[in-house]
């Protein structure tokens, strides 16, 4: 493929690589200032209360100690969130305390030791409150309030639908309804939160944030302060996937504060225990569906009830449940939909997104269900997806438009290359094989700046220097970059420079990695600015060469023409005499894009409009083998056949997906986050006791395989990869233990114990 | 003066003050990595020598030594220097060596004192050379040779000139020929140069450079790579002057190498003792001087010959005599000129550029003559430079062209508020007054990439990030580019962030701070920049206001038009609808300038063409009083009328030239950089013994004036401030102190022991 391209489809390794494998590369706990001072914050031991009194004084005593800060160090009542709607959260507690985790008060000391210690002598005085764990006793009348203004403990509600489901029930042969469930997990990034504040002239940051912009702007909100009036520099991050890495958190703040009051640099960094108790994880879902089709599987009509328990702050949640309702859309044509979600809050750590926000967890259901129904009539689950699924060229009855779609091509080949027909169904006792179909956004607009902006600058030996707002947070978003950029201006990797963390007083403005924007805005920046460059350059070719500059090809570090080759300039030649005739006109030549698309702001209530400029599709093939002695299940192999648009790296697509895989399997045979039924804290605040798989725990035989639809918006038709399109296999998973067992288990994660249990009662 | 402007022209406190004041400014020395090493350098202890061997293997051994590096370690014969024609240098020596101080070899060591030890342990044997410490003496056939290939230890040349001299003399009633010289003086910096190296994917420096373009190019070169695989982070810089802070010197490289080698960060600094006794300095000139005038005081021709001494390696010095034959163009209007220098390789440190290059020098000789010649024709030094005076318009006889001259106000000014007339030669006894003339340039075209550019963001608050290629090395050129950004977008002070230093990787291209180029280069640049941005803005706010968008006025964080006032936008506002709009154009707006001016590269040889983009004008006035008893002289005032285009920043300017007096009365009164007369080491190689002058030295009574001749190609009119107009004060001291007593004293600098010698051999 790409034999038109000399770097876009190659399996370029990441240009990171080596910082990042030598060890070399400086993560958010690695900065260091002179003179720093280590913090360290206080939690809330219990579940929800209100703060009488806090008495630092006997912490403020101790040798080493530098400063105590409470809620009353910030600017009282000023929240911050996720919208002007949804402010909930100040940096500290002020009012009250809502989970056991809660942040109360913070010590900056002369080192870590001492700032624990001074936590211990931190004296404070609750008056408890009843607390409310479940999120349907939340929201029964005269549950317990987490926030006094919000009536029922309801955050946010999403009602969103189209045509009539009634009538599309009627129009069906077959009616089935279900509820499914979802348990608390967390992101599983191995780099916690680190924060080093220096508040000198102007309040400054080095933080591992996702999205440095929307975190630095946020910041600022909750202190008072002009966006710039606070500079976020960006580490590298060990990886994100839309946690708090996304938003401030109170370690942001507390740094900030804490460096304004002592006059010296502060760093703060979570251990992991802080990591697994506070906020965010990924929302447990309630999702009751009921689904109609025909008796040859033509679906008619889907209703989503769905109750996402969001813990103690609103965060991102708005989001969550209004993303989820993709589910009724995509990946199928249904003509009439109905998704009422709640999102609602309980006296527990908040929720936020995870890899697919908020689509994954319905997804899990919806899947499951069509996978039950193609068993009860018995219809082949690959059969009726292609005879359902949706088309480039559609517009689903809410608004959201198909450039590119593969997904019947991705049916197909996963099909194909999984021997799907030969095995579903017809595989020896204790093998299974499942089958998921996902889909994901490529970017959503929420509010405020959504723009991406790129410069790249010429340098006079001929290579280029990248500012890029995207932010690589492990997903290889610089490698990304710097492709497009070369494969433009006919460079070489080697030739790239490209700024390896944002900066947020001089890199362009970008909010940041969610939502699987990055390759598709950030991308389309990068290429916008690369041309912008190139045509600047050309111009200069046309007058040296006496060829027209539209005429004029960039490649292998030269520019010529096709009918005249042997008119070559090489790249370092030109540039120089751009840089260095004797003319006002000498320059440097910056290139510069900014990259939006027309889809409107997202409507979080009533969904309605085009979400995203493009949408990716996966289908994927799991084949599983279960012990029938111990309940272990066995990967025996996974086949994906993504619609990606357009490969961009192969290296980069497989990597992505894989590691979304490993995540679902992760939720799917072993995370739990548990927690104690009456106050709700953490029972297994460690990696080793919430069993966060490691790869050589789930070895992956797999097979990739990218469909190419090339979309007509993506950069050289690019879009999503390996977020939430592949995260279709949890319940390609569960498929295939019920095709192996016999038995659908219903709640997560599905252990050896669980497997066991489900074979005896079958056989007994 | 200047109510159309809201911040040119107003007296605004410097961006980094409050951070340098407070010491929190990170400089050189103050930059450190975890797990850094210390580095030191040997230098040569004899004047010339081969070198035969040098033995490391004990220093090797010493415990805590990691690495030591010679001439080996970097790629044999591969030079660096100025250009291609003057590349004499090397890292560290490999053939021979040239100059007591001269660079041999380098340790790395676990801390400074190991390191220091390893360097006593480190054994070179040489084979002595003769060594020449005259230039003179070098020129003479049979002299040692500093240089193999450098025939008579001839440097460079320059014969430059117009008309015919000897015609000039015959039309001449008085015709005068004189010789003069100027000692070797140091640029007295309080910052040592410091470099920190981390190769790690990229060799990467931190150092405190004038001009990290320039210098980062040159030590790729050295080393054997592309610009573009070496990265320069500048740190703030604490004054360059001109030395080799723009360039690369032997502490950069040994950094960088020893990084390499031991994997590890390391970082040198030079002691003071090193600034004094290696390269660079002020050339000593010898200048002989014939100058032809009519009895009225009309000149008609003058002929200079210069000899520089160099020192043993090029340098910049085939500029530093160029660009002093500007003396024979400016101030005056002569006829027939003929300027003839040699610049001479001696055994002894190098010799470069230092505040004003080269035209001090000369114009210290010629300013003199002049006032001599004055004296004898009974004419008025005022009156002379009056009718002589370069114009507006005017174009010099080798092709100089003045688009603004303010010279003669300046004249009228100086004499009006000094009260010269009244005062010159009518003084009590031991009272003089003595006045200058001086000129600059504004920027000088030297080779490869000259253009300055810069990057203006804009930002969502309505502030403004900007990215310049300007390197403030405390001359205020942040504060100033920053002001003409606020200014052109109609914001405050307050609202504008810009880089702090240089980042070769990303931050503009601009080959950096000399020959009073930034003002008007980067300056230039930034107000093409921020047009860029406020045209983007212009033409949203058209649509908004629906008004035309060239009537737009953007002031006071606002836009509006001068006819319907209130029809206003807020900046923040527009911005915010820039960047949050439905639709695809919804973007950063970002504005990019580049600046150069027509004129020619830098003819070094024969000095065709216009040399500058503009001129700067001086007039100074000092009157000095001298104490018969002691030979004390006290400053009794300075009265300066500056021509500099347009007065951007009154407190900078104000700095600018008072630093520059201070500079001049340094050399005037106190510095010499003393030397054995055999080996030619320096003998005073500490500030003390040096006598570099402070604040407290020199009590400046001043009077600054400023004529604003409003260069047409100038930022908002204006051109060179503070460098080399102001250094004509040099001789208006002398010609203070000749006025005084009665005597003129030849040897700089001028003592108390000298003048009281003088005083009582007019007596006796």
């Amino acid at each position: 493929m790409s034999e038109e391209f000399s770097i876009i489809g190659k399996g370029v390794p990441r240009v990171d690589a080596v910082l990042k494998a030598t060890g070399k590369a400086v993560f958010g706990a690695d900065v260091s200032l002179p003179g720093m001072l280590y913090g360290k914050i206080l939690r809330s031991t219990v579940p929800h209360a209100k703060i009488l009194d806090i008495d630092a004084s006997r912490a403020l005593k101790l040798p080493g100690v530098k400063a105590v800060i409470t809620g009353r160090d910030f600017p009282w009542g000023l929240k911050y969130g996720f919208s002007a709607l949804y402010r909930d959260q100040t940096p500290l507690a002020q009012d009250k305390v809502r989970y056991i985790g809660d942040e109360v008060a913070a010590v900056a000391a002369i080192d870590e030791d001492t700032a624990e210690e001074a936590l211990d002598l931190i004296k404070v005085e609750y008056e408890i409150l009843p607390a409310v764990l479940d999120p349907f006793e939340a929201m029964k009348d005269g549950a317990p309030l987490v926030h006094d203004d919000k009536p029922n403990n309801i955050c946010s509600v999403a009602n969103i639908g189209f045509g009539d489901v009634e009538q599309g029930f009627r129009e069906s042969d077959y009616v089935r309804e279900d509820e499914f469930s979802t348990q608390a997990i967390k992101h599983g990034f191995i780099e916690p939160h680190a924060a080093l504040s220096h508040w000198l002239d102007k309040a400054t940051i080095w933080a591992n944030k996702q999205s440095p912009y929307v975190a630095s702007r946020k910041m600022a909100m909750a202190l008072g302060l002009k966006p710039s009036q606070l500079r976020l520099i960006q580490t590298y991050v060990g990886a994100g996937f839309g946690s708090v890495k996304s938003d401030p958190q109170s370690l942001d703040f507390c740094s900030l504060v804490l460096s304004k009051k002592t006059g010296r640099p502060v760093k703060i960094v979570n251990t992991m225990e802080d990591v697994l108790v506070m906020g965010e994880g990924r929302h447990p879902f309630y999702v009751k569906v009921k689904t109609g089709m025909t008796k040859d599987g033509m679906l008619k009509a889907m209703q989503v009830y769905a109750v996402a328990d969001g813990g103690a702050y609103t965060s991102i949640g708005p989001i969550t449940i209004a993303l989820a309702a993709i589910s009724t859309d995509l990946p199928y044509r249904i003509p009439n939909a109905k998704y009422d979600a709640v999102r609602v809050f309980t006296n527990k750590a908040y929720c936020g997104s995870l890899r697919g926000h908020g689509v994954p967890q319905v997804r899990w259901a919806l899947g499951q269900q069509l996978d039950m129904m193609c068993d009860d009539l018995r219809l082949d689950f690959a059969e009726v997806s292609l005879k359902n699924a949706v088309h480039t060229g559609d517009v689903t009855p809410r608004g959201l438009k198909l450039y590119s779609c593969g997904l019947s091509e991705c049916i197909e080949k996963a099909v194909g290359a999984s021997e799907w027909k030969q095995k579903r169904g017809k595989l020896p006792p204790y093998r299974g094989i499942g089958m998921s179909v996902g889909t994901y956004v490529s970017g959503v607009k929420i509010s405020g700046h959504n723009s991406a902006s790129c410069i790249v600058r010429i340098n006079e030996d001929g290579t280029a220097s990248i500012q890029t707002g995207a932010t690589d947070v492990g997903q290889g978003s610089s490698t990304i970059v710097s492709m497009i950029v070369a494969e433009v201006l006919g460079l070489r990797m080697e030739d790239i420079t490209i700024n390896s963390g944002i900066d947020t007083d001089f890199t362009p403005i970008d909010p940041g990695t969610y939502g699987s924007r990055v390759s598709f805005f950030s991308g389309n920046a990068a290429k916008l600015a690369a041309e912008d460059a190139k045509r600047q350059l050309a111009e200069e070719a046309s007058k040296l060469l006496g060829v027209p500059s539209e005429d004029i090809i960039f490649r292998d570090r030269k520019v010529y023409t096709a009918n005249n080759p042997e008119k070559v300039l090489k790249i370092d030649s030109l540039v120089r005499h751009v840089g260095q005739k004797i003319s006002a006109e000498n320059k440097t030549v910056w290139g510069r894009g900014s990259f939006d698309f027309d889809s409107p702001y997202m409507d979080f209530t009533k969904g309605e409009g085009n979400l995203s400029p493009a949408y990716a599709f996966g289908v994927d093939v799991i084949e599983v083998e279960v012990d029938p002695e111990t309940g272990k299940i066995t990967i025996l192999n996974i086949v994906g056949a993504h619609d990606v648009g357009k490969v961009l790296n192969p290296l980069g697509c497989e990597g992505q997906v894989s590691g979304c895989w490993l995540m679902c399997l992760g939720q799917c045979m072993f995370e739990d986050l548990k927690r104690d039924k009456v106050d709700g804290h953490v029972l297994n605040p460690s990696f080793l006791d919430y069993k966060l798989p490691t790869a050589m725990d789930i070895p992956l035989k797999a097979k990739h395989i990218f469909v190419e639809s090339n979309d007509p918006n993506g950069p050289f038709g690019a879009k999503e990869a390996g977020e939430g399109a592949s995260t279709g296999l949890l319940h390609a998973f569960r498929n295939a233990v019920a095709d192996a067992i016999g038995v659908r288990i219903h709640d997560l994660p599905i252990t050896p114990e669980k497997v066991l249990k489900a074979i005896n009662q079958k056989k007994g």
